[in-house]
């Protein structure tokens, strides 16, 4: 059996690929393309006030009756009414980040839920897998927003989890097109989630001029910053230079967390302030050249992917 | 054709791998024995003196009659005279790093030679490529020792240099093993430069205490450093934690250079102090487990390389 077997079986889905739950990104119009294209579309609630989540999550329900899942940062007090209104709206799918995997995981699967968690370091996949998860999404240095405090780069990262753990891995950061989905697959990865490549989708909630900023983007324009208080990759912008330029001089911890302030990434990512806002997105935006429909970057992912996978040949 | 054979047509090889010309770990014994297992080995000149490098290269002459190739980096001004002694010794195959392609390229070429870049950016392949060198080797920002400033991933730089030249890219940096080498030719590479895992092999001139610590690294054990200076990946040690503290702090480049001072990566990588000396060594560090043969390393590569492949199916 193929392993990206695991992975459309557990979610009963076509192709073995997550549209990743983001904030400011990630609603019910992204969520719903993504699952009527054969993928698993999921609903980023971190950046959702509770009532702003049910009305997402009842609108997806008219979009699609495929899957969806939901993705819960653990970073926000909001977080357990965030579950209990998934539950109650008959979510069964919940991707976990940024916190404690033993926190919720047993609750949600004594209720019939699939738990996957999010890592970025083989050590915690471990701890993960103790408690029980059904499956890893392994992100690497690469991958957009929050990140982890080691560097582990997707290359180096997949391998070393999918060596220490025997649930399913899905590789995520750094992955835009086929030869990416072939690389995650060839490390030993049992399907990939992709974020940066769907903000720049038509049916994503990001701001016209921040799907630009990204399709404008080069190889070198995002930098992971924030090190000493939350890592997080940027799109660099006059907001990335402020924290850069402080951090090159030794800013603390209570600097960094001035210069954040307050509702700078809704400024940026969602109102399309691109310059003053922060604008959390992965290395891959250097591949991205256009705006498309979800349906569109799905066919032709799978095409690259089929066609890569034919060019290679034994050693 | 498949996409190898322009690697492996162009420096007379069985395997589209390059063994990195590493500084204080790669000789005449390493090369040769990279070479004489069907893979291209590399002189690393960049630690040597000139005299030192024409024992080596007059040395591995003795061991392999297969292509062997030199690394030179353009760092040091004994650079020019290294190249002179590669061409009375015979070298027909450099790498040449950290400089401009514009110097040498042409010099060589007429001379017969083959010559190919390293580079870190996508923007510097395509300057590599007007400068007309033949190949180029695509380092990501999981790579050992000196690094580029833009942290541009293997997983993200590939695809980009490849659609950005049309010569052969070599990929480096996070490739230890067949899932690696896979990766990386899915990724658009028409092969891969290894370099950490041919440290811990027993013909690499690294100190015994070095390829100890290497072994016993895990995901997590190096980080780039000096990124003022000149970005170095070294593994974690009381070097390093003085350079890490220093840095956070918002050490300038003097204090940076006064603490890197002389000779300690002869010292850590050679004669072995792996408490105080410098360790320039690749992220993968974590993925190796043993000391091997260079023989033994690329068989178990070739093997692991094949059955992936199989392993794979179409979406």
């Amino acid at each position: 059996m193929s392993k990206t077997k695991e992975i459309t079986d557990l979610f009963g889905i076509k192709y073995p690929i997550i549209q990743a739950g983001m904030v400011w990104v990630g609603g019910a119009d992204l969520a719903a393309a993504s699952s009527n294209a054969g993928i698993l579309g999921l609903i980023g609630a971190g950046s959702m006030q509770t009532d702003i989540l049910r009305q997402h999550l009842q609108k997806v329900k008219t979009k699609t009756d495929k899957p969806v899942g939901v993705n819960i940062p653990l970073l926000y007090k909001h977080c357990e009414a965030q579950i209990e209104v998934c539950l109650k709206e008959g979510v069964t799918i919940f991707f976990i980040s940024a916190g404690s995997p033993k926190k919720y995981t047993s609750y949600l699967q004594d209720k019939g839920c699939v738990v996957i968690h999010v890592t970025s370091t083989p050590e915690l996949a471990k701890k993960c897998e103790l408690a029980g998860v059904d499956g890893i999404v392994a992100e690497g240095f690469e991958a957009g927003g929050h990140n982890g405090r080691d560097e582990i780069t997707t290359m180096c990262l997949i391998p070393q989890v999918v060596d220490a753990v025997s649930i399913p891995v899905i590789a995520a950061g750094g992955i835009s097109d086929g030869r990416g989905m072939m690389s995650a697959l060839a490390l030993g990865a049992s399907g990939a989630q992709i974020g940066t490549r769907f903000v720049t989708s038509i049916e994503s909630s990001a701001h016209e001029n921040f799907k630009h900023a990204i399709v404008n983007a080069g190889p070198s324009d995002t930098m992971l910053s924030m090190k000493k208080l939350e890592p997080v990759r940027l799109l660099k912008n006059e907001f990335f230079k402020t924290v850069h330029e402080a951090e090159a001089h030794g800013a603390s911890v209570e600097e960094l967390r001035e210069i954040l302030g307050k509702g700078l990434a809704k400024q940026g990512m969602f109102d399309g302030d691109v310059t003053g806002g922060e604008l959390e997105i992965g290395q891959v935006s250097g591949m991205i050249q256009s705006v498309d429909t979800v349906a569109d970057i799905v066919d032709e992912l799978i095409e690259t992917y089929n066609s890569t996978l034919k060019s290679l040949v034994s050693l």
